[in-house]
């Protein structure tokens, strides 16, 4: 019998004027960017806080913190590449991952496929984007940074 | 070897006093209601959207938005069903759905049996509601709004 | 088939300066504590929330709310503890559980295996814990609480 793990992660990050925009794998032209380790994705970093906690590694902090300073300037993607070999290095194989983005900006919708496929690649998973906004009501609401929630699940590579 | 899909979703609205407050599939005599597209059932929104997710088919605003204005008018409960439904017709079986409520009312606990049989039926899988307060902390403490968060369960409905 | 369930739980707790620090099943010397029932140990009520969602037990208060005097003092692995206890009272086993803490301090990490050790002990099966900022926003992000995030799967004892 396989009994799966799953997982939760989170991440939010504070908008940073002039910043260049990455969310969920993409470069957004034009809109604000996040402040914060290297590109500050926080669908990314949810995703590898998911993805890590379900195989028992920890987190963001201790696999890629301020004493690993190699990867001080990785961009999300590549932290959630190294995060799923990870994982998978630790006896795992990968089911899903799901994440959620609250905030206003960017709209994720017309660009959901494109995020969707470039996360599922770094995965080696399926990777589903969604979005929200939080009806005006705190920090999300006011504008002043985004969250991302993030769902994982993983079992046994030997099973099945 | 069957290895089922999670995922998460979230839906947050504010406070608008003298709307009737539908949560969880119930109207709440006596409660504010919430602002928002049609009954802005936190609960049922949240787990249209983890239901969604998981089966790799978007959000709410997606399915249901401003571009679908037939669905402007729908209760939460019409659009769980029918998240539901598309679930299904994109090849999946829900295992389970379960969503927690962060505010301070109404009072999930005197009318969880009533709101999870209700869900329930919407969804045609079990649906668990439980409640928390924040403490008075954000917006939720405040009593601006009410925030859901909700995970689902899903696999292919050909396993098995 | 076996379909497990999955489920969600959040706790949310404000600081009050003075008060022992109990967080994720440890003492934290030297640490502001957090106001509320019992220890309000956010990692461990998460937690519970998330279990009793699964086995569709209702929530931390329907459990050991006011009604039953005999919990109001137990600490959060107490609760935990029981909590687990009755989730396989109800005819399920347990998976794990994943809990995120969201919030400025402590910080988690340098204790994380002593937390996820005592935390697992009390469920009976592996508890994860992680942990992040909210980059100085919202309540989390001012210091004024903690937040506590759980998923937790169970399936039918009896399968397998």
């Amino acid at each position: 019998m396989i009994v799966p793990r799953v997982a939760v992660g989170t991440d939010i990050h504070a908008f940073a004027a002039g910043r260049p925009c990455w969310l969920a794998g993409l470069h957004w032209p034009g809109e604000d960017g996040l402040a914060g380790h290297s590109d500050a994705d926080v669908v990314a970093h949810a995703a590898c806080n998911a993805l890590l906690s379900a195989a028992g590694l920890g987190d963001l902090g201790a696999n890629f913190g301020v004493d690993q300073p190699e990867w001080a300037a990785a961009s999300g993607v590549t932290l959630l590449t190294e995060s799923a070999r990870r994982v998978r290095a630790a006896g795992y194989a990968i089911g899903n991952v799901s994440v959620q983005v609250v905030g206003n900006r960017p709209r994720i919708g017309p660009r959901r496929d494109e995020a969707q496929q470039v996360l599922s690649a770094a995965v080696g998973a399926p990777v589903t984007v969604t979005a929200a906004t939080s009806d005006g009501l705190g920090f999300t609401g006011r504008g002043e940074g985004l969250a991302g929630i993030a769902v994982a699940l993983v079992y046994d590579a030997s099973a099945g």
